[in-house]
């Protein structure tokens, strides 16, 4: 399991790119309950704590990282959020709810969401087979311990009865700019919702599509086996992928003085602004990889932009700043690490006072 | 009367902003007719000939630079208007209309417009009266030769009833974005109304204040000496110009950070952008102009900003460029013309290359 650290052993900047350019990263997450008792919702407090109980010390030795949610910190929990390490139903303060990781943070345990157990595997880039392994694995590890509610005409039992089956989501998130810009990104997600498929923004339902950055993921967890759902996304994903590529080349080629300019005001925005949100953060991070990707800005590594759309995030930027901060500050702290991060204004200054 | 030239002779920078920074030019324009002959509009094709004849005939002297308008292409015309040379009326083709100039460009008449003369006289910085000297000295040369429609009652008789009188327009262009950043332009424009003045966009009536740039000027002109209007005007403009002043450094000290962040965007755009609008360049232009006022951005002069201010329009740009270009191309010789004239990137480049 320990695998997973290959992956983000250091990389070329161009394998970087081939690696992680569209495809950012791929998710798997199961649901599952322990049988007899009640969802979280509906069970009693003594209940809940017994189940926090009992998957913590069953998830012990492969997620030794294990951190009670309930009365926590507001910020704590966000930052668990922006990382995609908790949902946006345990942002919000649930009782007797936790999280247990792994130290690289690819595998995660949830208990007490919706479900008394989420169980989730993440691999950077397209991996959507290898994260459903680490997932499988896991939960096999947990099941030689817990007593999973299942049926063996439903399959696992779960709280919301979209997740009944295998309670398996599986997801890809995605840099679309290209799609987008060359306005076809409409289409092709009516496309994928008729064969069964959910496009959404980066964090999860209701959010809109900031930054280019989608979610695809399975919509059925009935009536297939988790093999194929995995099989059939990862093929579905890489064909997207090929579009976008596609899509990004002719955006190059037809609309050159377009993509240019885009290109290079979110270089010059970014390197300027002494104030700036998250969103336009987003944005302008953005289009910024999307120069990096069709080598319309050379200075700048992907991974660096990669890091930068973790960070600028409230939570991460506090945490960062090792201080909570109200929204105007937030947004002159958010700046001024971009600017140092994209890093060329001291050099400049340095070269200007000559 | 050359003695204007004197104003236009080098300034330093700081000289040039103190002069120029919040009032950027004055202006005064005179409305005359010929007696016993049709206004333009109702007047013959031979009359307004006739007219046309003598009035290029006795402006030759002081105004030897002469274009006969009608007939002329329209980049020509709009070059002119974009210069402040015509007015909008004669941006649109008018049938024996013309242009009379001197080699300054400081004064001019136009024939034909919507009177038979429009006299106007055009002086950097605050200077109303010597504008309304300028304009006063040329009517005079030029009543010695034409006889004026004047009533000993109504004064100068005007095609549109609002001129009669004088058939003075006395004004000012101001830039004016410390007020407009602190919310206080609105009232100030209210009150400047209730005390008979108009305050519009740059391009005169109907246009909104791109850039805040805005046309200060007297509504009234019966009733009051041409001395009396053109005295009151300049003091209320004066005041207007200290409420500026006050404005843009309470922005400066109040929010700090925010006129930085203005600043330095605009900045980062103009030298960042590949493809730009006018509008959007006489915005950027405009807040690079009141960060150099305030001492935020050092190696820009003001002076490349007004020139620039002129030259990213249309017609000037085209005329620089020496050839029609349609809207796309502009966009782009806009964008080209602006790095290159605010112009660090080659140094830029250089350094990092090295």
């Amino acid at each position: 399991m320990k695998g997973d650290d290959s992956v983000t052993a250091p990389l070329t900047e161009e394998a970087y790119r081939e690696a992680f350019g569209i495809v950012l990263s791929s998710r798997v997450r199961l649901a599952r309950n322990l049988r007899g008792l009640p969802f979280p919702d509906r069970a009693s407090p003594a209940i809940r704590a017994d189940v926090l109980h009992r998957v913590c010390q069953a998830a012990k030795t492969e997620l030794p990282v294990q951190d009670v949610l309930a009365g926590t910190e507001r910020l704590f929990r966000q930052r668990l959020f922006e990382a995609h390490l908790i949902s946006r139903s345990l942002l919000e303060e649930r009782p007797e709810s936790a999280v247990c990781m792994d130290e690289a943070r690819h595998r995660a345990v949830m208990v007490n969401e919706e479900d008394h157990l989420r169980i989730q595997a993440l691999r950077p880039g397209l991996a959507l087979q290898g994260a459903w392994q680490d997932a499988n694995a896991l939960d096999d590890v947990l099941e030689q311990q817990l007593d999973y509610a299942f049926s063996s005409v439903l399959g696992y039992l779960t709280c919301c009865p979209t997740n009944v089956g295998t309670g398996m989501r599986a997801s890809a998130l995605m840099h679309l700019p290209g799609l987008v810009q060359m306005q076809e990104i409409e289409p092709i997600i009516r496309g994928l919702n008729k064969i069964g498929l959910t496009v959404r923004g980066r964090w999860g339902e209701g959010t809109a599509a900031i930054g280019h950055l989608f979610q695809v993921s399975n919509q059925m967890t009935l009536g297939l086996s988790e093999n194929r759902i995995v099989k059939d996304l990862e093929q579905i994903v890489d064909e997207l992928a090929r579009h976008e590529a596609n899509a990004r080349e002719r955006f190059k080629r037809e609309q050159r003085r377009k993509a240019t300019d885009l290109v290079a005001r979110a270089e010059g925005v970014l390197l300027s602004a002494r104030l700036m949100t998250t969103q336009e953060a987003l944005e302008r991070l953005s289009e910024l990889r999307l120069g990096i990707a069709l080598g319309l800005t050379k200075k700048i590594e992907m991974r660096t932009v990669d890091r930068l759309l973790l960070d600028v995030q409230p939570a991460h930027l506090q945490t960062l700043a090792e201080r909570a901060m109200g929204r105007d500050e937030r947004d002159e702290v958010r700046a001024d690490r971009l600017r140092t991060a994209l890093g060329r204004r001291p050099s400049r200054r340095t070269k200007r006072s000559t």
